[in-house]
């Protein structure tokens, strides 16, 4: 068995709610030692968060800064391998370019940064590095999902001809930035959360899982972007008619207001000879229409799927794995690419890259140049 | 027992599909004896058809001009109360205007017309001679429909932000009007479908099924309309943003092309305060979620529904009912307008009249001009 | 077009639930015409329910015994070719026996009559005089039961192994006995629904439909019966196990005390290859799993479905049906039967004939055997 | 934070399923360090797959009587905390006695052992020395079934009258054991799985989960046990009829040949006015069917459920948790017990106990002993 991999954690801390998360799934296949941390943008919050969660103390940084100066000043075989950033939108950016250009492993939450530029820049930091560099999409994760995209890869539904994509969320029905609840505060603050709210935070997830089972490059998007709770100061639901190269069409809808959601992600792709449904709510079945014949309910952990979904699957069928399985396989395959990246091979995986992140970004962008645009198709 | 009303039917021979699904409609409650019948454009078939269906022979016409001749050349209480016209579009305007200005009622299959200018002659007509004039949207029927409609009403989900309406087939995912298919045919075909496929066939169902649920009026449409199959002439996929006056917004989307559905007719209604959602497929149950309270199933037949879902309830809960009540609902209703206006009442009644087919077919124009439009919004 | 069937309908009156529901089911297919009725067991309410239903003075008759007779004397090609009765249990023995021994033709509901003797009985009046005579299993009607009998039969699952049937309801959960509920109080008064509660009325449906799929004969029973509802005086729950011919096992719940369930009859079969799933309350559909393969989604109105299906079908895929055609389903092959009885043929055709419905009522005899029983297993 | 409790596994090593799923479960919180082991009864194998798995190589054991021995022998505070028992039923009674006897905690899988000789035994020699002993019917774990049971305990469903529990599984349908499937083979050995095959390994995890939820003690069995698959050895199907003290009734249906299921344990309890129901492979939600109101669907993760479910609760709503976490559920409440045991406080737990497996034993007994009587009722 090789060493873990260590790692440092920027954000995280108490209060919030995504960081655990990272550590839970990265801890699930033992890849990874928790290693140093600043857990906090508030440098006491930071300390008192790392000492908690039992970091030593000499690695529970009060700021990324300090991380950063310390971890590098110690001997390559003690300092972190990659650091991982799990702060509010905003963060990313700087920090992801300081690791990233001191030769450390990055994996950023996303969407990835707020702009274009920013997006590019890191893209140009990775290139010039190489660092490995991964984005927590972790939706792809899902073993169902490697098998849509295997199906749609393999010609089992035919050319495509459209996909429908939803990412529906009730929980900001209401003004909940006003209860003092940090998740909801940052999520709708444009300065921590970028130019977009629900389009960012979800429809970006919406995006990603498109791209990942279909392939299809977006070429033209038209957006309705709205704000339903009063004083909110971003969106809080978007529609999206899509164009997609080579003619396919697409409808993404994200929304936080749509009462009686969870987190129901779910996307349907259309082919000439078939389609497939997949609902991360339900996230161990994937329906499969073919033309002409019963719906087949294809079920995770059986032997009739092919090689993807089984290399991500880790209990027998009817044992649902969920998502922080799924968070696990992102960190997973990020984890062989950087012991790829140590032993001087190409270091390729199975999850998001920079370059997913970037184009998330500009969706992002897009999609709100659109919702401000009179034109009905905005260009990609 | 009040005399059955009698009907003369134009359309609906052999190898027709919805004229046999009226009459057994109309036979359901016993509101309607099927006494005459032009039942086909070709004279010999539609004589053939209406020996076949037991029409006596001086009431089985080869063409609707002839019924309506000779109908009102017999004296009044033997001529026929109502037409009911269930041909392909393109007949249903002269049909309908010629009956309706000889003061017979009429009940028109959808969509009402071909153009608004006919539609607004229709409502005049309708206006100057008083008759009773129904539009089978049959999918307002289902009295889980009304249930909806109902809460929606009464507050049950607070102010409206959102409504989501689907209309997915599959039907014609490949080319079926090549095959001699009569229902892919006319309905493929401009000439007899109109200036719309999809939209036109069931898009204006999912319009009909928002008008009436939600009382919302459309101020403005975006549309991309596709034709996917090669060679076919009308769109078979549509895909509409939608702004409602008061601030709701909508996305409507109707296919034809979805392969994996058969008839999945869907909307969901997001208010302020809770959400509604309901399938035509599984018509016998209407999901409430409130805000901040677990979801609740509500079930037709039940004794916490409100008046309209059990005044439209004919079995008790748990005996299934389906879309031929849910037909029958709407005939039922149109029977006692009509009672009413030989009894000189107020002919009203809850069914969609020649003002809800009016504003579907001003809704498949605008639709078809958004779709051929740059500008983002086309007015309704 | 031939002539209608002209039926008496014994039972159905006001207050009476299901013979309206067999009235509009007998009038679907217009294979019938309601011609006479004595629809109450008390002459005043007999006459009453007649005329409001729009009878003839002449054949609105107080009582059965009347019809009987007033029948009789009239002319062959005017008189009754059937009766149906829809009363309470008990009344179906004398009525049933009369009409048949009379050689009119018969329907009765379901459980058949109280005894094996009075089944005895019937059977042999049956073969005497050659009448049709069907009972009103209708949950066999449905087109997906059709087809999963024609899929077990051709081999679709293999040898059967284990049958799961369930009849699920809640409505009797509290003592509605006593509030003047009509359809309560007669179910649990032994003297009218007979040995059994539960059992009886729901229980032998599901009897029925094991039979029917998967043609298994019980060779034992083990039954627990109880009363839940203190006061009750018949069982309103009952499981049991069950040994079939062959080897294959069986469990068979039937409950009216299950709060949460409506009209809940659900079946799956087991086999050696395959399993087969369907439910009552979502009967457009039969899910079939072969072994190693994903589980498909049989739909009604689909192509590739088998010929029985087909035949019991009358809307296209996705437009529902439900109760009443399945319903209407059995009457119009008795009807069929009638008809080819009276051209002197064979008079056959799919539908639950008095033997089943003597089958059913030693299912019930020997549930409540069992029941009273120390021994584990009381033979059938 | 406190320091990990060091934990010696038996069993679990190369081609065992279970092992690793415990050792995740372990993982998730942290609270344990996999410090020794002894993986397989083939010293050579354990050795090997100790190594694989990081062992230390004067930890790694080549039988698990050496670990006892060794760790006995090394200085409390490095000695393992616990033993986790992961092999084959019939070695559970020899290790577990050991360990227990010894003073070191213990963790075994179910059922808890071949007889109730064996499970007195161990009951007698953990209240001696008091060690905590916690059994893995891991399906108690999840947050929903901790709702259901508080829902019943705070009477949400008045006094209960009946349950159904299932266990629905499909894989050894065929003859699997012969094809060297370890899984197969060993639970289809009466030396190895012990009396009982499919009652053995699933039906006594329903037993548990009816247990937990309502409380319910059971006062007598009725059981039919069949082998379908030829040749095998123990009983692949079992279905059970019970009666529980008070009155309650229940049906118990465990099988391993029913095609098309995976791992399909569903419980559904039924009081005087209201039903819960719940499913495995649908963890996240449980239904509350209150008397006379619309069905509620409650989920984990909401503001809505109790305090137990929210205890055992990781991820926000939407976002599913499934088996890992539930399982893990059951291994923090045994380190909580064992940190209490080591405080010198009550080491109580919201865990299965020995106990349970006790109990669980004699409901394995006692249902083969029905199986093989001519009694209808087998006291429990």
């Amino acid at each position: 068995m090789t060493r873990p991999l260590r790692y440092g954690m920027v954000g995280g801390g108490q209060d919030a709610f995504i960081g655990a998360v990272h550590r839970h799934a990265m801890a699930l296949d033992h890849h990874y030692a928790f290693t140093a941390g600043a857990l906090s943008s508030t440098p006491e919050k930071a300390r008192r968060s790392g000492a908690a969660l039992g970091l030593p103390d000499d690695r529970n940084y009060p700021t990324w800064e300090a991380m950063l100066e310390a971890e590098l000043a110690r001997p390559a075989d003690e300092r972190i391998d990659l650091v991982v950033i799990v702060t509010p939108n905003h963060v990313h950016y700087p920090v992801a370019q300081a690791f990233a250009d001191a030769g450390i492993h990055v994996v950023s939450d996303k969407p990835l940064v707020h702009t274009s530029q920013q997006a590019d820049d890191l893209v140009a930091t990775v290139a010039r590095t190489g660092v490995v560099f991964g984005v927590t999409y972790n939706y792809t994760g899902y073993p169902m999902v490697k098998e849509a995209r295997a199906l749609v890869r393999d010609g089992a539904i035919g050319a495509l001809r459209k996909v429908i994509v939803g990412y529906h969320q009730g929980w900001l029905a209401t003004k909940l930035e006003d209860d003092h609840q940090k998740q909801a505060a940052w999520r709708t603050d444009p300065a921590r959360s970028g130019a977009a709210g629900a389009i960012g935070d979800i429809g970006s997830h919406a995006e990603n899982l498109v791209a990942t089972v279909t392939g299809l490059e977006i070429e033209a998007i038209c957006a309705d972007l709205t704000t339903f709770v009063p004083g909110r100061r971003l969106d809080d639901d978007g529609n999206l008619l899509l164009r997609y190269r080579g003619g396919a069409k697409g409808v993404l809808m994200a929304s936080q207001v749509e009462i009686g959601h969870e987190n129901d992600l779910a996307i349907q792709v259309y082919g000439e000879t078939g389609s497939l449904t997949w609902r991360q709510e339900d996230p161990n079945v994937l329906w499969h229409a073919p033309l002409g014949e019963p719906t087949r309910l294809l079920q995770r952990g059986t032997p009739y799927l092919g090689e993807d979904a089984k290399r991500f699957t880790r209990l027998p069928s009817g044992h649902p794995e969920a998502y922080l399985e799924a968070f696990a396989n992102v960190y997973r395959e990020v984890a062989g690419a950087i012991r790829r990246h140590t032993a001087g091979d190409e270091p390729a995986g199975d999850f998001p890259t920079v370059r997913d992140g970037a184009r998330g970004v500009r969706f992002i962008e897009r999609t709100v140049a659109s919702a401000a645009s009179d034109a009905k198709w905005t260009p990609f």
